[in-house]
């Protein structure tokens, strides 16, 4: 049965998933890219720029497990880039080059309309403006036998945990502050939804908690 | 120059530091006594009830510093008892027995004046009814040239922290999900008050932030 799982997804200790005020030089809000040092540094992420090193261990190992596995992907427009309102044409083709890291069939969630966009390495972008849930159903069917991963933002994967369609988190708490920006659990109770903790890790660059139901 | 310290303060991933549902069954909410699991299994706790054992390293270390170098201690009402209103009589002496971990002038906050207690150990408590300010500059003129600590619960801190009156915190957060309760931070802006992480450690039962600036 296919899961719908969140992962390698980083929060500061504060609890926010993005610093405040996102734009085009800081895509993940003033200091968000703190949230993520934990993955850069490893051998799963120098792989996938072409580099040598990287740190091995508990790191690395959610890192690729964070990739690796699913059958469809699931983005927020402003994940997927920086342009609000209509498309004023085609040539936005996400933050991520010729070949993005998904490889797999991935929907992005905006309310305008855009023809499919095929990538090197089989992503191939799907545009979906009929809502979370129909983003859902189409990833399922395109992810077969495999998990469907919601891969953010902040704004994305609450709505998906609000309507109760998320089977597993894994939540990275990196030792940051950030003060303000997107809380990813304000108002959601995690409990009442049946999340429990199931699996965490430490390092010396993360906390890595796994919450399953 | 005494500092005011936060210390072996405990949160949930889900960024709560006291379950919901608060009773005198669950005086830390439901599910609020897991937060604390890290502490209660070190060898500091051990030694203070008396008992032998208990796990050593970093747990253990932060807890000791979280009891120690304190000369006064400021505790919200709710955290020194469950009793609200105005004092039936004296017979609540707090949740410690005759000989509290304090061992240092301890400032209760509350809206009912009463004689201060003067215990076991050098703990005496007094019942501060005129704010937080208040409580502090008594608790400071009481430490000397040691540090004051805000012992808790989740609203004194805020207030606290809310007042710009913290210089330090030592945060635990703790891997459970709790998905109600007191948020600790929500709506503080710990990076307009200038806290940075300044420590960060890692142990199977716990992740350590030091919180300075």
């Amino acid at each position: 049965m296919t899961k719908v799982i969140v992962s390698g997804f980083s929060i500061s200790i504060d609890g926010y998933g993005a610093g405040p005020d996102q734009s085009l030089e800081n895509p993940l809000g003033k200091g968000g890219e703190t949230l993520h040092t934990w993955m850069i540094e490893t051998n799963m992420f120098h792989t996938m720029l072409g580099k040598d090193g990287g740190s091995l261990g508990a790191d690395d190992d959610y890192a690729t497990r964070s990739m690796e596995g699913f059958g469809a992907f699931i983005l927020g427009r402003n994940m997927f880039g920086p342009i609000r309102g209509d498309w004023p044409d085609d040539r936005w083709k996400g933050w991520w080059g010729d070949n993005p890291p998904y490889h797999a069939p991935t929907f992005i969630l905006t309310q305008y309309p855009r023809d499919p966009i095929e990538m090197e390495g089989g992503t191939v972008f799907h545009f979906v403006t009929d809502g979370i849930a129909a983003a859902l159903e189409r990833a399922r069917a395109a992810a077969g036998e495999q998990n469907v991963k919601i891969g953010g933002g902040v704004s994305t994967v609450r709505q998906y945990l609000q309507a109760d369609l998320v089977d597993e988190i894994h939540l990275v708490i990196s030792p940051v502050v950030l003060g303000r920006g997107e809380a990813l659990f304000a108002g959601i109770d995690l409990s009442a939804l049946g999340f429990a903790v199931t699996e965490h890790a430490t390092t010396e660059a993360a906390t890595h908690i796994v919450l399953a139901r």
